[in-house]
């Protein structure tokens, strides 16, 4: 399969589409006249809402998030006009915001160990079309997946790690990830700890997938411990990387159904099923600017 | 228990919350600038919007609905001009829409036949004040339900029911519902089928529950012709009658998994449980104006 | 609606259908020819297999566990010889087994705190003939569920409580267990702690409901801490009451989606029908001898 | 990534592990005394009983299923004399039965057309040791497959296919499904109909994934369908063929809930998920021998 003109055609089918479409992110006190302020200034541009989402935590002096997709023609030639305009209505709310264009994929890097079936399945995705990103490279501290990646066309990086080395490593990822100019970093079950100081690059920039449906089984091993305390569920949480092991703010999770019957080797064959979804949701949500953090709490607006 | 006396409390509680909460629902042809003209009205009244969902079938040129909940002191007293003067805006969009406030309740009617659990369920959400709506009446062609409906200070009338006098039986329905001014009728497990001509008096105004997840199992005995199929899963399905049997608008659907062992009894314990939380969900989603029927289709803003 | 005359039609169908079946729960260490021992047994009292199911943890000198539903024509009266007779495979292979009777109903008591829906859910069960055993007893540190009770014509005992009055409360509570001749004890959101005194009276015969799903958010306000920490399912787990609070071997879990606008008393509103099915299943499969403790695991022979 | 070597790998720690493992599957009327008979037999041979399933339809007259994994020390070497000592009891109980080894491998042949989709899904289960089956041939009217399938060192056909040439190309197909002795045929998205007589080379033996949960949508397009009748929940059947379209024996269904925003592209995608992991788990089934057919049913004896 020729993943590569594969992925032309679909880009190029998506920058027909998709070319004019931007998206527009706001977070601000809530106050009355915000929508119509936002709804107004699109209007006077004649771009028309294509999608549209809103959250109040609560109407009395809360705060208020909006996500709006739209369409308008010749969006790349208007879009810096449109954002530097914007900048009244946002300082007159005091908001948090941010544009975005369909068209302008994010770049990703991928970490991965020794397990590869999350690293498959965002390929997978990838290639269908499903994830609208360029994922520029992968790192690994095993070999493994060096052939699938490869032959992707996608450079693939080893770089062995353990934690007597830790801070070389992260050295030469952080140094990649610049490199690689890499707006978005996955970890597809990559088994190493990340140092605070290597995390600080990047808020709410690293996508993880843990696999229990936290805060149950915090830390290692949660197939083995979820054994043992004969959980009727088992379940993958993705969330962004923060330096609080697993308690970053929670993106996605799912669970499958389990009973007595499955040992510990079977309850890592089924979370493996959930893990490969709920990452993959998560990262398809976070591409599409579907996701804002807020305190250690997310809105996804799917 | 003193149902009466906690819905009472209940609804003491919800009119200060709620007395003054508005919700407009609005459907038009997509053009541009519907959210700015709506929002800004809203804003001209310091209305808050506290809950906004939209969605357009195509951007360009296909059809938009929005509904918008609002908050706004002393919505009681302005109502009536803010309704006149949307008009203006109205006329300008060619919109449908509609004004509903929560304080005033819709007024309810549920049919049942012979099993009770459907209405059961809706009775409790309504006593734990999970469906806002003043149940008016029961009907029933059996007499069973009626301990359980009395003891909570609901009417019961038994209209007895077979396919001879159904013109007649109507005509009595028909007469309650008029005196009773019901706005929502629900057929909690009624098994007598409804003439075109008591359906039209109801358009979008009624709510079934199908035991099967449609379009499978259209008409009588889902559960024995699951059995037959073999199916792996059982469902229900929620819908707004119309003159098609089993064919009118979906609201909602579930489905629990059953296995070679679960005989007919078995598939109907387990539809039971399904059944139950399908219609509790339609009947709630239709109370708070959540649901738009478009052709045969539902848009639910959950 | 008469409940009483609902169960009195229920019981008798059941009398007929069940009054000859048996059921027999086996546990051991795993060697060749238990199945054959058994099977073997049970056809010289040309008894008929309905059910069977089984377990070994491992075939290598593990452990085996077995449940079987048998017919047997008259079987109250050779139930006894037969009891007897099964002592020496029993002593042959060193089983713990036990013998239960469909017919021979266990005796169930609830406690029950101030929220109903948990005892309403099995009060439906029940009378829906779902739940095969007597409910003898009610006992609530509230009033409020008296009413309901005492309408099915269950005796409802009042019983004030709080962390200083404890022992004197758990007196009361087991003196009543005894009047009763209670086997099995729900706690359907009975929101006082146990002591180890009171639980040591109960081994695996106290089943309760926890509003989360455990081993997350073990203790107190689930659903608060849910919220804050930004979960994307809630749910509910049953499980028998051990002397650590909430550590208790699991018999089910289950959960629900939920997203960030679902604040704490809309989580607690999806919380309560994740909570009436899983402690009803839990339940059930109790009462159908489905279950077997080993350590701080269950077996659930569905 | 050397699939080879990795599936070199599994096969040998599979081969050490499950060497001694056979499989006995029994059907026939229900009498006293199957079971006694059958772990009897076993036990003579000092087989130990690793997992036991068993169902009567009714214990009054029914039909009685069985399906038992044993493991037997040096199985190889006895099983030609254990499978005609079995004989005697099969006579008795006029049962039809089955003897099946772990170590002797199903021969899976993949039919495929344009979308990969569930043949990677196959394929990546079977990499990771999931799927126990030799994979001996993909065929194809399309060559998109070939790549991926090649790699794996699997060999790939390239038949082209329309309804004019259908007896021509089933003739091809049917000399390589002898040529490669094919016991399993997995239509994992061939979107050509097959003959009756096609289907009559191989009873039971080809497992289809249809795109509805079957019996909704039957046919053509039913994305398409479930678009046009604004179902709330779109699924995937996987079933044995039979000369009736989608109509053959369910072995395994699963659905994801939609709502109103999803157009067909969108169901689609997440119908591709269903149908992978509702494939993937038929087809593991099938190759464990957990599936029974009877009549227009499946016992799946998981």
């Amino acid at each position: 399969m020729s993943a590569q003109s594969k992925i032309a055609t679909h880009l190029e089918e998506q920058s027909t589409a998709q070319r004019n479409i931007g998206r527009l992110l706001v977070k601000c006190s809530d106050k009355p006249g915000i929508v119509s302020a936002v709804s107004t200034f699109l209007l006077q541009y004649e771009a028309n809402i294509v999608e549209s989402s809103q959250y109040s935590t609560d109407p009395e002096g809360g705060m208020f998030y909006l996500r709006i997709a739209f369409h308008l023609d010749n969006l790349l030639d208007k879009k810096e006009e449109m954002e530097e305009d914007f900048n009244n209505i946002a300082e007159q709310y005091e908001m948090d915001y941010h544009f975005s264009y369909a068209v302008e994929l994010k770049r990703t890097a991928i970490f991965v160990s020794k397990e590869p079936y999350c690293l498959m399945e965002l390929l997978w995705e990838w290639q269908n079309g499903d994830l609208n990103t360029d994922i520029v490279v992968v790192i690994s501290n095993h070999e493994d997946a060096r052939g699938m990646v490869e032959a992707l066309g996608i450079p693939f990086h080893y770089i062995p790690a353990n934690k007597d080395i830790r801070q070389e490593v992260e050295k030469q990822q952080v140094k990649l990830m610049e490199e690689y100019d890499v707006d978005v970093l996955v970890l597809a079950r990559y088994m190493q700890i990340l140092t605070p100081e290597f995390v600080s690059h990047f808020p709410n920039q690293i996508i993880n997938i843990h696999h229990s449906f936290l805060p149950a089984f915090i830390g290692a091993r949660p197939y083995e411990r979820a054994f043992g305390r004969g959980v009727k569920l088992i379940g993958a949480t993705s969330h962004y990387v923060t330096n609080d092991l697993d308690e970053g703010p929670i993106i996605e999770q799912d669970i499958e159904r389990v009973d007595h019957r499955d040992d510990i080797v079977q309850l890592k064959k089924i979370g493996r099923t959930i893990e490969r979804r709920v990452l993959a949701r998560a990262v398809k949500w976070h591409l599409e600017d579907r996701v804002i953090v807020e305190n250690n709490k997310t809105i996804v607006f799917q």
